[in-house]
């Protein structure tokens, strides 16, 4: 177990970023591998690649909404399109640096619990007040969390993430690293296995 | 064999759907189905979704350098981006449909030959005398051809192709359409393979 974790980027926004959340760790440990994963927000990605939500381009739109539905099945994962989506996901992903600095494996059973209450029950997890309410199914004070939201130390530690992300290259969402290796998309998952078995 | 066609759109300065095409006639027999060629122009298509070609995309350009080259390799298929690209394809695109419309498997052959001098090669077909001279190779009148490609009855016919691509929701390359149901990009072939075997 002493080879290098693998990085996994993503925004709580991305339904493709969910579906890779619920193999990623799996893959990896067949491969003797640890995750980190690593939310970030693709709005400030999109200020500097000047590309646009998914959602708002033309034929593409109506294509990711059928894809997303069909690959959510082939793949069995519960999936819905979101009433609010996009949606700036600040909150969840403080709320997940915040517990991780803390208790890394919570802050992972955290991000499941999101993803799974924006993708697959509809929750508009953006809202501070929601992101507690899941929080605290899992044992976390959701008044301490709620306050660490607002926290500048809390806010500057998730900007300097994204800062950081933005500087490795990442551009999309979900986006992994393999030792210096990136792969963008969910679809890619296959080379980052073919990478663990036997790196080229 | 009386299954429906499938139809795979693709421009020939994709570097996505010239790998799509050394896969796409093999796997669609294996499942009894004969392919349908269609190149379009991605140009056309950008403007009307506002997108941009993926190397002008800050972060995303580089990246894709990357994964073009590593994709091309785990495909064992040969590939350089080509010193020229991406172009606008009108001349084989044009040189394809002219000579389809006389001779079906020989366009394929073409087109396959027009692929490979461009990303193996770094021959400029978006040139019409290179086309030409790429034709000329399987035996096509070069004369004939590259008259054709300033016919406007031959502009024409790749117009209509292209805004049916657009009406039909086409809006990257390649994309794949089996049986009503679409599919965006080449690493969307498992799922192309997977409906051919068992459509859900």
């Amino acid at each position: 177990m002493s080879k290098p974790p693998i990085d996994f980027y993503f925004d709580f926004s991305s339904p493709y970023g969910y579906f890779a959340s619920t193999r990623i760790d799996e893959l990896a440990k067949k491969h003797g591998r640890s995750v980190v994963w690593r939310p970030m927000l693709l709005g400030a990605v999109f200020k500097i690649t000047g590309q646009q939500p998914l959602s708002t381009v033309p034929l593409k739109n109506s294509y990711m909404a059928h894809d997303l539905v069909r690959t959510a099945k082939l793949l069995d994962v519960p999936y819905k399109l979101p009433s609010k989506f996009p949606a700036g996901m600040q909150a969840p992903s403080r709320a997940f640096y915040w517990l991780g600095d803390k208790d890394r494996d919570l802050a992972k059973k955290l991000a499941h619990a999101l993803f799974h209450a924006y993708f697959a029950e509809d929750r508009d997890i953006s809202n501070p007040e929601v992101t507690g309410n899941v929080a605290a199914k899992l044992g976390v004070d959701k008044t301490e969390l709620t306050q660490a939201l607002t926290d500048p130390a809390v806010k500057e530690r998730l900007r300097t993430e994204v800062d950081a992300a933005i500087e490795r290259g990442v551009f999309g969402s979900p986006y992994i690293v393999v030792d210096g290796e990136p792969f963008w998309g969910s679809d890619r998952l296959d080379q980052v296995e073919q990478w663990l078995a036997k790196p080229w």
